[in-house]
């Protein structure tokens, strides 16, 4: 394809800050800058570490956008103290989603602190009621991302796509919405039915892909191309639905994370390309 | 408790002989009844081990009972002649079934051979439907498992409870009906809906328990009371629809396969009393 053409199907194109793990924001933003990529998704720990004025001075110097903050959520904790300190991290995570200009805080809903599944989602449910209003003050949509089943034990009871539109549709805002993630997503034999359903709602779309077998619990994702998910199937899918937003790469990857970040990008941008 | 109600509460407690890797078919055959436990689940790679009839005759000397073969299925392949071979092997998993005194096999449906999950999904039901005549022939039920999500890429195209009730509903054949395996269908938000709607369909529920972090992909199970499964309220579920059958325990984990059988018979015998 010609150069003019690439640029323009690269332009919703966001790194999503943990693939490039060994990047400070500030490197992953001069990064992004050389490599033509006009979005990036940062993670809070990131975002920490330096004056949060500091970023924004150089995202406009830059021209770079925020596609979303990573992450808000964890609402169920064992005692109401800790629940609502993480209220409070939560509406300082939509401070931080407004300064950097970005209107979506994407949510990790966390795990259950015993077994109890039923209550977590609940507390789910009741943590973002309860951030609701800030998130309109803000101005900062929150997107539920369900995780991947294999993450219920350690990083979200919401599990399925059926299960965050569920949500959204009881919390009935403007103010929420889904992300949806492939990696998350793929394997559910109800996924177009429920990015269907999402029309209006999503907030983000996010890629990698499905290796096999999977080499890690966490690190295990792979660059798009080298896996089994549908990948093209599925963005057409979330267009159809009214998504035209960014779309972030996301990949946890210990591989990648050695190689070094220009290299990454690079590939990513092919990758992108070729398979998305 | 007393000794009678410990035996009482144990006498549906099944060995799945993925628990005792190391052991062949005939020793764990003998450490069930030097253990008093009254079932097993064997493998087809271990029974093909010796002549099926010495394996008869050692269950029936033993008066050990058969819970159900693992494990048909993996009907998905690139060629119509593989797809073939796999619905003869099928068959003769059947027959194997029925000579060890089974009327329960238990299908593993397999992955797709490439990205199309729809069409992998088609194939199973088609393979499924084509196996039902000489499954009523043999008196043998085919009992759907669905498989974690996280198998999805290398073991199951069928991931959920409820897809493999829809499955089965399509099929419509007393010949068919599902595998509740707490390991595989616990994160589900509609487990409990599913598990009901499976009324009169459940052909066997197995027990192990999910670990967090999860350690290994495939050698991730953890012992009953290990992990963050609810187990009693899913056997009382499945009680509830109607299951009274035998309970097989399946655990793929290195470091119970690295202790001697005996005394992971006497564990699993203790935590399926404590936990389940």
């Amino acid at each position: 394809m010609s150069a003019e053409v690439a640029t323009e199907r690269l332009e919703r194109l966001s790194l999503n800050q943990a693939t490039t793990q060994h990047w400070t924001l500030a490197e992953a933003i001069d990064g992004c800058a050389r490599a033509g990529i006009g979005w990036i998704g940062p993670w809070r720990h990131r975002v920490a570490e330096r004056p949060l004025a500091e970023t924004v001075r150089q995202l406009r110097s830059t021209g770079l956008r925020v596609s979303s903050l990573c992450r808000g959520g964890f609402f169920p904790a064992p005692s109401a103290a800790e629940r609502q300190a993480r209220l409070d991290d939560n509406r300082r995570a939509l401070d931080e989603a407004a300064e950097l200009g970005t209107d979506v805080l994407v949510l990790v809903c966390g795990p259950a602190p015993d077994r109890d599944l039923d209550a977590a989602r609940a507390v789910v449910f009741d943590g973002i009621a309860a951030l609701l209003p800030y998130a309109a003050e803000r101005g900062v949509h929150l997107a539920i991302e369900p995780l991947h089943p294999m993450f219920a034990g350690d990083r979200s009871v919401v599990v399925t796509l059926g299960q965050a539109n569920a949500l959204a549709e009881r919390l009935a805002s403007p103010w929420v919405g889904v992300a949806v993630d492939v990696y998350h997503v793929w394997w559910d034999p109800a996924v177009y039915e429920e990015i269907a359903r999402a029309r209006g709602r999503i907030l983000g779309f996010h890629l990698s892909d499905w290796l096999v077998p999977p080499p890690d619990h966490l690190l295990g994702r792979g660059l798009m191309g080298d896996g089994v998910i549908q990948l093209r199937r599925l963005r057409e899918a979330v267009e159809a639905a009214g998504y035209s937003g960014p779309i972030e790469v996301e990949i946890f990857n210990q591989r990648i994370w050695d190689t070094p970040g220009d290299e990454v990008l690079q590939t990513l941008k092919q990758r992108y390309l070729e398979h998305c």
